[in-house]
């Protein structure tokens, strides 16, 4: 493999503007990038909302409205695996042969570490409003959330009636 | 089928006064009634403290109690499947064919309403005292509860020693 | 518990006669029987090509036919495990308490020897024809096998299109 | 959705030539396809010795040797859930929204046309030669196998070392 | 069996000096202790950052350290099963046959209970800080944890670089 | 780590004098041993009728009475995980950090290779007779195997009833 593979780690409920930034950047210094959608047997929660195929088809739209070409990207689901000592096998079976790993996360960090594996910083956007969690919450509080996706990220949400649903979702249990 | 079958789904830890208004109501307008019984692979926790056939065994109890005849009622357990997507199938696996849903819960009638299945309201009651979670806080205390509940429940739970089982549930971790 | 209730477990694809048979004989010794169907959680399989649902439906049906009072019995349903050493408790914690188990399989009859539970033989009946593994081998040939099962039997598997599913399932891997 | 989006499901240990007939004869009639790889969560067995990643890659690169734009194809992986009755509903979350499901298996028909879902013929090829078990038994005895693939495939299998792999798996229990 | 032999459950996310004395208390009164060390899948937690390995090198250090005899101590793993109403079996299968369980546990002294085991008090000891939750916050604090636990133990988290992993897992959601 | 230590996989059901030489043969060569136990969460199954317990038992009794110090061999259990490309990793987290493997199976033997971990063979020794499916085999015709085991290996299959426990396990499916 002479040319150059990364890997791009999240869970994207939703994809954002930060994600998008990520992706560009990486795709300055590496051939091709592997975006990596984690906890994909999950959906219809607050913290995964949306269904792993949405959450695909929401990354591939926003490619294309950004003019990256899918012939440089994998876009590739990963389900849970409920153990952090095998997380980096269980994620290597799902992917192809990659260099390097891009990540902000401090145990992601660790984890392809221990296994030595290359880490990089996958850089810095603004992470008060660029962040799922942040996102989640203006769309069940009925604010304004459209500007911090692409367009496109935006659409499939519509289109799936999102905030509806993340909004029927809360509620206490039993 | 021409006749009815509507499905009432809950945890029932335990079966409360509220649940049998619920069930009385809906054997006014329905044929049959599936009383699906969810989380049954767990027990012995502070949200379900009692067993997949200690919950069978209350509602079967409170139906006899309150004359409502066994020949147009299924008690049946549901195991978690820990994920949304697949829950309605799940659930439909379960059980046989139902016209439609009773719940309170915005969750489950997204999930139905997503699957194209019939959601009713399981209709008002004194939803702050008859409630699961509060009637385990009082059970926890040492409390009144058993005026929440039928006396073929409060029979039930005495004779598992279901309270001090509670008790004993609350401890911290290591 | 002065009263008896005794346990008989299958899987009950499909309930027949020979099973039916069963129920009646350990009726006249026992006040209460639990009915529990096994693998609950497969179905479009050769082994189990129904799904916990309609088997449920089936033995219910079957015992209205026959005049058997569903206040006398529960019927319940048990997912797999894949654990025979916890596979006694788990079947415990889905039935309400029961004093024996009636069974004609030396495994299950050793599992609940070890766990100190009286075992009775299910009794006999003619095992050649009245079996399962038989009647589904006698559907995927397209050969008669109705008058082997419960009438109420025959007509839940014709409404669900039974036969047509199980010659389905017939196929090779890959 | 005005446009066309089908599905494909199979295994794909290999991806071979009968499956790359497929995929172009199913890109004349639909706008885009979704290929959704199976048994994602097996690797290093007799049925399935290649990784989910493997996988991915043998058809991604098959596409692009065959001039087949990767805007039109989604390749999905699909881990095993173990329940026939939950498994459309399982695909379904993975994936993107599809109108019609190809393929030549009577059990994935059955489940799709229970759940209301178009299914069309994959069609048909040499399924005698272009089938995996078969050219898994060629790389097992170390005959000829390499005609039945796409070249990018056999590249990808070379690279991987897999003939030897398979052949390493063979061995009995205890 | 003649002799007695007891169980003692923890998790042991470390092993520190209150599990030490428990064990040498144990030893007065039996010929053989078995600690069964729990949540064996998990690591790399806040709640459990060490591996199960790492648990168990660090009490078999600390063993040979106290000069206990391995002949006489039992070190086991059980992992987690999600299902208390089955917990003692599963617990029971990966063990040798025991008289009798020492906790200080109110859950596991009502599961052992209910399973007609014998259940003894696993004594006294400074339980404000010797606690595996206070140890792990000292350390995630970088404060001074050393002297809780036994110098063996301390040795072995350092040859991991245990406190910086558990620094680097402490990370909020997406 | 500056001494050497060792990684010996098997199900051992039962540990048979085959297995006791590879044992021997291996402490002459490195400073410890990790017998690691595997499909541990098995048991009353014709390829794996012990529990993990009794596997344990047998092991360190047969130890015991061959004179070897459990100083130096640890004795651990390894449940399954039914996902080839993590099981390294998987037994690395049930182990403290070993140097090399011994095996005679290949595809152990390959997915330790793969992991970049050294692999050792295991050692001829008569596989004809001293391999677990012969053992059982003999003990399910009543045949005698008693030779084919180290004696407290037979002491303690004989204290639990192992052989009828094995012989009432061979049944047919429904």
């Amino acid at each position: 493999m002479n040319e150059t593979r990364a890997l791009f780690v999240g869970r994207f409920n939703p994809f954002h503007l930060g994600h998008l930034q990520v992706v560009q950047k990486i795709l300055k210094n590496e051939d091709e990038l592997i975006i990596a959608i984690g906890s994909t047997q999950q959906s219809h929660t607050l913290t995964d909302p949306f269904t792993a195929g949405e959450r695909v088809l929401m990354i591939r739209e926003c490619l294309k409205e950004a003019n990256i070409s899918l012939e440089k990207v994998f876009i590739l689901t990963i389900p849970d695996i409920f153990r952090n000592s095998v997380w980096v096998s269980h994620l290597q079976s799902y992917c192809p042969p990659f260099n390097s790993v891009y990540t902000n996360s401090s145990l992601i960090r660790q984890l392809f570490m221990d296994a030595g594996i290359t880490v990089k910083s996958a850089g810095l956007f603004d992470r008060k409003h660029l962040k799922g969690s942040y996102i989640r919450q203006l769309m069940l509080k009925g604010e304004e959330w459209q500007l911090l996706v692409p367009l496109a990220v935006f659409n499939v949400i519509k289109s799936i009636n999102g905030v509806q649903r993340l909004q029927n979702i809360v509620q206490g249990t039993d």
